[in-house]
């Protein structure tokens, strides 16, 4: 059925809102809008790309990087010997393993009575003899493994130049050291338990240990599996997958490629031109400048950290953990939607948490130190080993990793109370604080600052003269 | 109760997934990295503020602009001619309802016979006797406003240099035509009507029209109303306010100041560089210079365009419509969450929308029309309205602005489907494709387009010069 007239239909025919006003009772959505910042940014930085481009040609070199042949072999050397001390701990804990079995059969035959259950009531003169021993192992176990670390850092200090080199070589021995304290002391306390049982029932053990009970563990084999194990906490037992799934190894391990190879692309190309041309701003402290430069490396230092987070965290641990057949795959948490800095701390780096929260944290709350108290420990521990691993192998132990961990105190203060505010704009706030304090500036000035210091003392790394 | 052992926790307890792996069960939310979004892009916008600071200091300048005598004289007896031809329009209705009512008086004397209700059945004659009076009108109406739209165009053209004022003068000469457009169609069918009532339901006149029937809308006040009414559509009644909320105002048209302050500033300081450092490359032809131009343009013309939206459509159509008690507020709605471009065009100008959809497109399908053809003829005819409010004012009808209107059709038609696309997907890629064709494209190339033409005939319209 066809209308007459057409020119008079009534467009207005009732009072509507603007939906951007206050006066709407339905806010609409802004999917849109989240579309657009997706395409900007995009934009954005395509156009940087084409920029850099046109101004610096293609910088990616691999026949320019100045690897000298003695950081070569001082690294391979290094890479050997750095395990051999996670052996000699395993020989310290034979040694101690032995003896406590001696001993636990020494003390029964003595005494002829055991309690039901086979336990047996430990004297005073016992508990003594056991403390120190345990100071004579600690003390086997500190020198050996801070000598690997000491060794390490004096080589890669002194004799190793490029400072990527320097730095897989200084992750490696600190991995180590930090393996072997969690071997000697979740071993101390096996022992302990295995030579004073307890019927308290909050000093059991954990239940997954009963498979492998003190001092059965104490064998290679099982040293082996920690020693690859994608952790740093070491258990008697750890929860096990039943195969290795050889299709997701590779797919894991051709993401470590690519994102490498991205990360690299993305150093040379736009992160080296950015600090190169920030050099003189620093020298003369052009703060405006400084602060440009700072924003401008400030994305491609995220990208750049962003890529490694995931080709570490996810795609390399992930790969790892397959081979090793190792159940627990919790690397990280959704760390990127932290409400403070304090939850981001506890999320992105799962190993190193949960490491400082059972070897230092928790035992310092169980010496009766304050929540507070342990956390700066944790911090101040953290903040040496951070500067150990950016400091040494830079040749420039400036202090700025320290620094920039034991701030992180404040902060975790400032921000612990807006995870606990009602409604989502704290936590917002919050995650803003995060990222911007983190991502923003935290490691772009780091980073700014230690290839200053490098450039000040050594000059480029690379034979390249880039003009800007 | 104090744990003994501090050092065994089984950290490793159960097997878990890494969030981010395709085995995980729950997909983590992503809600920081929206928030990272937004501070990249502010973080990244300010570095690029402080660089065109330093590359140009402040380009912001009151007394530079050149605008002449003569522009601002014509331009204001523009202002109060143009409207004349609404009260011309006034006259010619007034007359032709005048006469509409004597016809009515003399046939209903003539018949003697009136159907029940009072109305009347027309014969062919008087049929065709409409038919020939409207032809009259029409034409009337037809040159009164198109010689207002000719003067204001060859004035503009000719004689207004400064585009800022021509293009005012150019809107406000194509408001009125539409205006009346709307008041002499929507008044034929209101006259056919009143002459010729029928008792067909769907021929019936909207309930709202009831309190003011033709001819009573046949007044000086009714049509001052329309004048000033945020509306391109006629209708004898509007939904109305009961009062004005002077507080409301005051705020939206502070919001109108503050947008265009801003839109100022951004385009002096922002797009007119951009715009000035791209002449020779658009001279040469260069293509990879070009994208890089219109991607930097791209941005800042986005920004000024939403700003534009903002302060027209919601503050300052808000404000007119307070002011003016006009009850129907929905000038937009949500524009930007569009899933195809088609969505866009019938929702983010709505005055316009209304217009085309009465007075356009409803009557050529009336006249049997198909809907794809009708579609053509709109955009064909808003093709021309946009080339005369950016070719005239700017001296160069180049024809890019007919041929943006015109390139929409194919789009709509492409993105059509995306609509009706079951998930969220289609809807993401529609919208995707609706921000890049219009806002990072469509817009950034015609501006370069239009400021080339313009360099290309007049050199600057700044007497400032600026070394790049």
């Amino acid at each position: 059925m066809k209308k007459k007239y057409r020119h008079v239909a009534a467009v207005h025919s009732k009072p509507r809102t603007s939906c951007l006003s206050h006066d709407s009772e339905v806010s609409p959505s802004f999917l849109g809008f989240r579309n657009l910042m997706v395409i900007v940014l995009v934009v954005g930085n395509l156009r940087l790309m084409i920029e850099n481009f046109k101004k610096y040609g293609v910088l990616i070199c691999i026949r320019c990087h100045d690897y000298r042949r003695q950081d070569l072999i001082l690294g391979a050397a290094l890479y050997f010997i750095i395990p051999c001390h996670l052996f000699l701990a395993y020989v310290v804990e034979l040694v101690a393993a032995q003896q406590a079995r001696a001993s636990l059969r020494a003390g029964k035959k003595r005494d002829g009575t055991a309690t039901p259950g086979g336990s047996y009531i430990a004297s005073d003169e016992e508990r003594q003899k056991f403390q120190s021993t345990w100071i004579t192992i600690a003390w086997i176990h500190g020198i050996n493994v801070s000598l690997c670390l000491l060794i390490t850092s004096m080589v890669v200090y002194f004799f190793i130049h490029h400072p990527l080199i320097g730095t897989l070589a200084e992750v490696h021995a600190v991995i180590v050291w930090l393996k072997t304290a969690s071997y000697a002391f979740t071993n101390r306390d096996l022992r302990h338990a295995y030579l004073h049982p307890s019927s308290r029932e909050e000093d059991a053990l954990p239940e997954i240990y009963n498979e492998c009970p003190y001092p059965n563990n104490i064998t290679l084999g099982n040293l082996t599996y920690f020693w690859w194990a994608p952790t740093l906490v070491y258990q008697p037992v750890y929860p096990r997958t039943t195969r290795i799934r050889w299709v997701f190894v590779v797919k894991r391990m051709a993401e470590v490629f690519g994102l490498n190879a991205f990360m690299w692309i993305a150093s040379a190309q736009y992160a080296a031109p950015v600090l190169r041309n920030s050099l003189d701003k620093m020298a003369s402290l052009d703060l405006p400048s400084i602060l440009e430069r700072l924003m401008k490396l400030s994305t491609i230092s995220l990208v750049i950290w962003l890529a490694g987070f995931f080709a570490l965290f996810q795609s390399f641990l992930n790969a790892l953990a397959e081979v090793m057949k190792f159940g627990d795959r919790e690397f990280y948490t959704d760390w990127w939607n932290s409400p403070s800095v304090g939850v981001y701390w506890r999320t992105w780096n799962k190993p190193v948490y949960q490491f400082m929260k059972r070897h230092v944290f928790s035992p310092l709350i169980g010496r009766g130190w304050s929540s507070g108290a342990a956390s700066i420990a944790v911090f101040v521990f953290s903040g040496v080993l951070h500067e150990i691993l950016v400091g040494i192998p830079t040749h420039n132990i400036i202090g700025v990793a320290f620094i920039g961990m034991v701030a992180q105190l404040p902060l975790i203060a400032m921000t612990a109370p807006l995870e606990k505010m009602d409604g989502i704009n704290g936590r917002i706030i919050g995650n803003c604080i995060f990222w911007i304090s983190f991502t923003l500036i935290g490691q772009p000035l780091a980073a700014l600052l230690y290839f200053f210091a490098w450039q000040a003392k050594y000059g480029t790394v690379s034979k390249q003269t880039v003009t800007a």
